[in-house]
């Protein structure tokens, strides 16, 4: 199982910056009982949005990504997941976390015959034409993800993709698609009905952010080969146990807790993600999504403005050590780090006993595995020195099972901490706005309030210019 | 020439959350003129750190970057950059903007028979494993950059792979690398001198953060291809443009000037750097270390406890909108966010009529450059309906020329920043602590005290863990 190690946000390890842990556990062991039976309890709730706490048990969509994968198996060299946001982040952070590192520039036999795989997540118009450019359509099979079926972003790749694999495959260009949405709304829904792709679904009740582990995220990684089933075995070991009530027992509980009291009682306003492993690099991405979104929201349940929510970043150590840890270390004292620290890598490297005659001899005959935890272990040590909060995730090794845990006990510690903020966690209102503008921009029809607003806005800020 | 467009920071766009700009500029004028008066006088003292502002005028320097490319045209497949921090970020960041994306993955033909380039940035055991599993090192340039020649990452990767490279190619191994460091001290200089390496000299006075335009950044990009008399030219013009002392001619200083405004008056605490471009996504990474570093302090110069420094963040649009942009409309106002808006990219792709039938016709028949430009114009408007600060920089195109003008203008600013802070931004103090315990966890002699010290505090953490 992964491990929460919470030392060093103690009163004991950083002083007035830390936390009193004994009695914040003890103080919010009702609250927090409270808030995890009612997860549990209201779960099944139509239009709760906590329908992904059923992901691990929905052991037909996992037959059938299996079934779907086993048949187009040796078909493709390529997959290409056209989606943004919550329909790419999480199968791209567990993909290149999990598949070897440089997956697309390995042979054929090195990736023991499966795709490559590419995640269209922009509508940059060169980054467009270059992938086009290196991708054989013909042998690449496009999974498009959008719940709405109208996401601008997804569908206007659709649209340029669908156009060249028609030119190129005729009427067998649905073959090359599968299409990853809404049960039976929304036009990407029509469009497969009509054209006859293979589809799978967006389940009810599961936010973009929290889709992972349904067939938003099941059927890329499956098509490449990783083990769904020990992410789902992952995912029920980790419900099982944060379904215990008992915050000594939960580590998405106290994880929760102690950003929720870090950012009331100590002004931790930020919270940074920091694996110590290249391959875990976009768990932090992920991450940043999912609490940016779940959290920043302007009003509370009850109505009021609270314009809540600590600001995600993310690093990646060591690497940062040379960018951010300065700032981290004496910046303004406004932050908690999470460092994830990876116990065993798949791999052990060592440095060859050479150069013995310099500044150098005590690095020879050492492993880089020793290194890389020793440089984990020495900046947490560090930020105690400078009073600075700082948590660490052991993760045994990276797998799909302790990954389908950290990603789950991720997403059950935002349910948390959105209740004791007392916000909705499963809402983004405030990215609408700007789709109105968009839509005004691009002349969609019905938007035409929209464009006279947004033109005099734009007008107006061209005589501010003047300044 | 790149442009900044300030209106929304102006207290017009924004209301309280913004500035009087007029009254600020004119406030700060004398002071700004100040500021940029003494950085161009002082620019060549010695310690004065300010030897970067000289990088557009080394055409020594350009000349032997040019001839050795010139003379290993063609005779290597890769390019390997071991640096970490500063090393590596700049070239990165260039390298990503201005080589076709996907460099890597393409045919030789296709990259004009340039070489692949990798950066190995991190101690990552499995990365490096995959790496070496991949690169036929026989036909791989290996460029190991770190001026001081003990930095324990880069140093610990050479070892390994100057091993290699002698089991495969004996002494000829020598002619597969280049080392940039020091002029004259540090192990790797020693190392280059007694074995025989191709060298380049990370230039005295220089710091990591701002050898971008020194060999550190030039070597690597000179060797696949990119035209680095054009990143010259482009510095040169910024260069002069930003020797302005007039405040309202100068965007470097109207940049530091509004950040520093936010940042002190109206408790704007993070930067967020969002370019409108995937290609432009590392020279986030690159800013987020040049801030951080240099610009997170504990004391000002007069020795006041200050604990200083505004949160750099990374973000990219337009997939961010579907990640950070909720937060940064709804959650706490304490982000100043900038936008990078490329005015005319190298391709223009449009998205064909298909689907007229459906709510996606909008999309049919523009173009995405349109879409993408029209999402960048509606989060900036969006964002000033939620009183956020923003502001645009205009690239007119993705080239050596203007990102060199971007860069240098970022490094400009941060120096005049750093003056108005009163800060030393080119030291970093903080980073000291972490590196002498990882000595100390590494057995290196002469650190016995830290490891002692070390492993105090780590039982006294075991200890606490009995929390």
């Amino acid at each position: 199982m992964i491990k929460l190690d919470y030392t060093n946000v103690s009163v004991q390890a950083i002083g007035d910056n830390g936390l009193d842990l004994n009695q914040c556990f003890n103080e919010y062991a009702p609250k927090i009982q409270e808030i995890i039976t009612n997860l549990n309890m209201n779960k099944d709730k139509p239009g709760s949005w906590l329908q992904w706490m059923n992901l691990g048990y929905n052991e037909e969509t996992v037959w059938y990504v299996k079934e779907f994968a086993a048949i187009v198996d040796g078909r493709f060299d390529n997959v290409l997941v056209l989606g943004i946001g919550g329909s790419a982040l999480g199968a791209q952070a567990l993909s290149e976390a999990l598949l070897k590192p440089y997956w697309n520039l390995l042979d054929k036999e090195k990736r023991d015959n499966f795709p490559r795989i590419f995640f269209l997540d922009n509508i940059d118009p060169d980054q467009i034409t270059a992938l086009l450019d290196i991708l054989d359509l013909k042998k690449t099979l496009v999974n498009v993800i959008t719940k709405s079926g109208s996401t601008a972003e997804t569908m206007s790749q659709f649209m340029i993709i669908k156009d060249r694999l028609y030119e190129l495959l005729g009427d067998d260009y649905r073959k090359n698609i599968v299409a990853t949405t809404d049960k039976q709304s929304g036009i990407l829904r029509q469009l497969a009905n009509e054209e006859g792709y293979k589809t799978f679904v967006v389940p009810d009740d599961v936010g973009g952010r929290f889709s992972v582990f349904s067939a938003v995220g099941l059927v890329p990684l499956a098509l490449v080969g990783l083990d769904i089933d020990e992410i789902i075995r992952g995912i029920k070991i980790m419900d099982l146990t944060l379904k215990n009530t008992d915050i000594y027992k939960n580590i998405a509980a106290q994880n929760a807790l102690i950003h929720y009291l870090m950012d009331k009682q100590k002004g931790k306003y930020i919270s940074v993600m920091m694996p110590y492993s290249s391959r875990l690099k976009y768990i932090s991405d992920w991450y940043v999504q999912l609490w940016a979104e779940s959290l920043g929201k302007e009003f509370d349940k009850a109505g009021n403005k609270v314009n809540n929510g600590p600001t995600p970043i993310k690093a990646l150590g060591a690497t940062d050590q040379h960018s951010q840890i300065q700032l981290y270390n004496e910046g303004k004292n406004d932050k908690v780090i999470t460092f994830i620290r990876v116990d065993e890598f798949d791999n052990e490297l060592n440095i060859p006993n050479i150069f013995e005659y310099t500044g150098l001899n005590y690095l020879g005959g050492k492993s880089i595995n020793r290194l890389i935890n020793a440089e984990a272990d020495s900046t947490a040590v560090a930020l105690c020195d400078y009073n600075r909060p700082n948590l660490t995730i052991h993760l045994p090794k990276i797998s799909e099972y302790y990954l389908a845990q950290l990603l789950y006990m991720f997403e059950i510690e935002t349910a948390i901490i959105g209740e004791l903020y007392n916000i909705d966690a499963f809402n983004q209102p405030g990215v609408e706005q700007a789709k109105n503008y968009t839509y005004a921009l691009m002349g969609r029809m019905g938007y035409e309030e929209s464009a006279k607003e947004l033109n005099e806005k734009i007008n107006k800020n061209k005589e501010i210019m003047g300044v």
